[in-house]
């Protein structure tokens, strides 16, 4: 496959069924009160701010503008949403996009499936989520990832959860895997120290120094969302469709979460999709938790850049900025894979953005 | 056909539709604070528990069983809920079931799309939504109802809203047609001149003899349901599915609202669909209400009795209890279209009821 970079056992069938089976992209949104933390995250332009991120960026994906803000989401320096390259795909795709909340403080003001989770608290409390809202949100997402594998082949799966490295970072090394240092950030400066510390001190109060039961890890140092893409994920496999996990380093978390449920990964039924930015960063190593997770891991990579755009809010994508979320990598490797190329990608989404900020 | 009895312009192309497309039920919950109103419904044990009844047929409709209640909802004198008979067809039909929540008090605990709406307050406030509120919920129910459009062809709209007919007479009458005394009960005595006086003090709170609007109308006199019922039909249509609006004579108010909404209803796309017990129910006039509102209207009615069960709770849905909610009627249309026979549906129906008085 030309613009595709292969990782782990990648397998054919799977990509035949990405590019011929019927799709449905599912933006899994959520809040950890983490996100508050300052520094932590650029996934909004300030850290009250980032609780209204993932419902904008639902609503962007959908409507190409936004309800609750009145403006799409942005890093605290002015870089866009990665909404825009996952809308600008569907758009070109043409296949249906469903919101999932799986428990924000903000709430998008769209049509949306709602699992009746709840928000997560600062993971530095050792008690992110109730145990019985954990259990909820499992038990609901696999609900629903059964039921929309009743009707679609191919379940693409993103999310939208500002401060999720982070708590992707705490839920693998709850989980017993060698996470540290080892997550992506949406900024070309990882603030890798402040990270490890958050998580150190969450897991600390939680008393926790690992567990094999992914409930016990997501409720004390978790969030809602990595638990929900991970039961949506289930309950899809368990109805036979296939998987698409569509996200970075967070991605590596919602496996763990799935190997400890239990589940058979086989690589032809699950693989994950990411961009080029989460791989080629340096200060991230998402090919090594995969390895270290799941040893027949399977990795798509879309080499998609966009460096020769005429937009600065754009290059910055290959500046370091941003690189994943939302969808984006898997998105943009299903558009690849269906044929599209990559400049027929940029274009459309250089129109999204010109149409953006007018 | 055998076993449905059809009223008005009755499209073949339709039923073949009905019989051979891909069809999904829908089923819009809600509550309006009118059915706090003591006598007015029998939607519930008490007045207070009619709002757990809306959640709790959503949660018996897709598990078999309740969560917000311990106990599936029931009529003071424990006649038991559509929901059961409606749960039966579907597992015979073996469709797609999907809950919205349209503007809820009590939200069910399963997965379910959030339109964004709120809850109905009495009708006799003259208020019954903010006029925000009854525009998110047109917008979302036409995104809503034009996204599904892109997956099935068939879209089967069921309510539950308890002090519905309530509701839709007011709704009928703020729009200019004359529905006083002609919509159902739950109940075999239908309290119609309560009904009245309650429409009668809504209208005059309101400042309404009539209108042409129909979101002057709901945000008024009405409440979500009504008006999402007919946006999710009227987003469907526009992208060429058909509809089935499965209910009584409540089904005529969202024909009204879509008839102001402006849409062409054209039989060979959209037509009604109810029980016997609702065409046979002396105290209402549903063909009188569809002709009058609808001249082309077209009305397939379920020719199905449950006088033969062995179960008194079940034979009472033939002295005049419940008949109707929850789709029921346009659910035991589709599965007699589809070729199930009266009997097999009355021994899944005592199946299900043998499972759920255990």
């Amino acid at each position: 496959m030309s613009n595709i970079r292969v990782f782990g056992k990648v397998s054919e069938r799977f990509i035949e069924e990405l590019k011929n089976s019927s799709a449905a992209f599912i933006l899994t949104i959520g809040t950890t009160d983490t996100s508050l933390i300052p520094g932590i995250t650029v996934a909004g332009a300030s850290p009250e701010l980032t609780h209204y991120t993932p419902p904008a960026d639902a609503e962007f994906l959908k409507l190409g503008k936004c309800l609750v803000i009145p403006f799409p989401p942005v890093t605290p320096d002015g870089k866009p949403t990665p909404a825009l390259v996952s809308r600008a795909c569907l758009l070109l795709l043409d296949i249906p996009s469903i919101i999932v909340d799986a428990g924000s403080r903000v709430k998008p003001l769209i049509p949306h499936v709602d699992l009746v989770g709840e928000p997560g608290k600062d993971i530095r409390t050792g008690t992110a989520l109730s145990e019985n809202g954990a259990r909820r949100i499992l038990e609901n997402s696999k609900m629903f990832g059964k039921e929309i594998a009743d009707t679609f082949d191919i379940i693409i799966i993103g999310e939208s959860i500002p401060a999720g490295t982070t708590t992707a970072m705490a839920i693998m090394i709850a989980l017993g895997y060698d996470a540290w240092g080892k997550v992506s950030s949406a900024s070309p400066s990882n603030p890798v120290e402040l990270k490890t510390n958050v998580v150190k001190e969450g897991l600390r109060r939680a008393s926790l120094p690992r567990t094999d039961d992914p409930l016990v890890a997501v409720s004390r140092v978790g969030d809602p969302v990595h638990l929900a893409v991970a039961g949506i994920a289930a309950g899809a496999l368990e109805e036979g469709s296939r998987v698409l996990l569509a996200g970075g380093t967070q991605m590596c978390a919602c496996v763990a979460i799935l190997k400890h449920l239990g589940l058979n990964l086989d690589p032809e039924m699950i693989e994950v999709g990411t961009t080029r930015w989460i791989i080629e960063d340096k200060t991230a190593d998402m090919v090594g938790l995969l390895s270290q997770i799941w040893p027949d891991y399977a990795l798509l990579v879309a080499d998609y850049s966009m460096s020769n755009s005429r937009h600065p809010g754009l290059r910055a994508y290959d500046e370091g900025f941003v690189k994943e979320g939302v969808g984006m990598g898997g998105l943009l490797v299903t558009a690849l894979v269906r044929g599209f190329s990559p400049d027929e990608i940029l274009r459309k989404v250089e129109e999204e953005y010109e149409r953006m900020i007018r």
